[in-house]
């Protein structure tokens, strides 16, 4: 996807680290990190804790659903200024074991009034190769606030 | 839908509270307040904290997505046991301000190896009419571990 | 949902029947009928011909899926005039078996930019009852035609 | 995906074109031709005629849907045998305005239980760059039945 709503990829990263992440409860309390978001690309790496499991010891489905709304969201900034999540469609491909999930997405078209965007999230260990844990496509809704 | 896996509507929650949320970190740290799981119907109640907010201020679209998800796979388990979710997807209808979220879901069809639910989350406050924030529709996946 | 873009079910119906079936291709080669289009509510009516099944003999899924989404377009056309389908979820429930499909689609929230529509179809026969084949939810986005 | 469940890429598209086509009044009305059906990815040709429009002039949504939902089908199909569709999400990018459609379908988790595919659907004319006109995941369930 063509232009960019940032100067750089770092400004980009900058704005969702103050705005996004710094004025979000939630987000805080994540404290995912973000590796690109940069013209319809995103990549976000979420280290796992204890409190972040569901009972059989896994990821909790709910945690990679957002690494995978989140990735959505910042590939949608990345081309649209600020955005809020219109919906999104997730499928759970394996148990997400490991010690941290990485989320890629990756805008598949820029409009004005929405951006479809779809992610992937695997789970990662140590020695040991990504498990890709979960596929998504979201609509992305552009505020009309720009950065 | 038709027969339970439990044999009361006491005993679903005690199961819910004991395993589902006793077991997992994350819900441990939302505190979800299961209000009915019976019969293909679930209830839940979650209390809004600082933490679960988004950058507008609201609830944070992941905190409305596992409400949804929990409502349907606790709906699924129900009459189905213990369960995954296999996927779902979830339209945003409304900013989520309030005190509080309210989560409903419903059975529509139970199969052996799939079970399909719908699920809808209000967000409530005192002195205002609930509103309506999200829509969802779930695959619910039985692991065949029946309590 | 409240007021509808029609002055009464009598012109909602021929709007449809002139419009969008007269002058749709594919709307004519299926002459779905169409029951009721008013105040966000629709039902649709299919009698099912051997060209439209699939190769174990049932209704094929997009000729289910048509209707599900058309279910939802009109709807959605019944509160917001001229729409097209942003996107749609379906899961397929059981076997479209039978002489006709039936459709019916309510809207769940009629926003200006976007209205949210559930949808059932259900497989019927003389002397049987009916059958719930699908369960749809879509976004229909209002294209600021009004009829 | 790894193997497949047939002995060659000819024999997958002699048997789609025996079983799934040969044997379906609406695979054979549409007339999908088949380019490619091997080891979870497939590529499928549609000719537009007059009676697969909708009512501005553009391929009806319906036949925009069924080309993705085939799409995912075949490519299941190809690592799973004789499959059904047990639900999908799609999203419309653009009219799909054009001389013929291209459907694309690629398996990213082939399960036992379950294959998680996903497609894109482009308009093509002579002399234009082909259109992506829609996005989408589905769920492609195995009936056990093996060729």
């Amino acid at each position: 996807m063509s232009t960019s709503r940032f100067d750089s990829p770092e400004a980009a990263i900058a704005y969702m680290k103050r705005v996004a992440v710094g004025r979000s409860g939630f987000a805080t309390w994540l404290d995912v990190e973000p590796i690109t978001v940069w013209e319809g690309q995103s990549e976000l790496l979420l280290q796992l804790r204890p409190e972040m499991t569901q009972h059989h010891g896994f990821a909790h489905g709910a945690i990679v659903g957002l690494m995978a709304d989140n990735a959505c969201a910042w590939a949608g900034a990345s081309v649209a200024g600020d955005v809020v999540t219109g919906g999104y469609t997730i499928d759970f491909l394996r148990p997400a074991k490991g010690e941290r999930l990485r989320a890629k997405g990756s805008v598949i078209k820029a409009g004005k009034r929405q951006v479809v965007v779809r992610a992937d999230v695997w789970a990662e260990s140590d020695g040991a190769a990504p498990v890709h844990v979960a596929a998504a496509q979201a609509t992305i809704v552009p505020t009309g606030i720009v950065p």
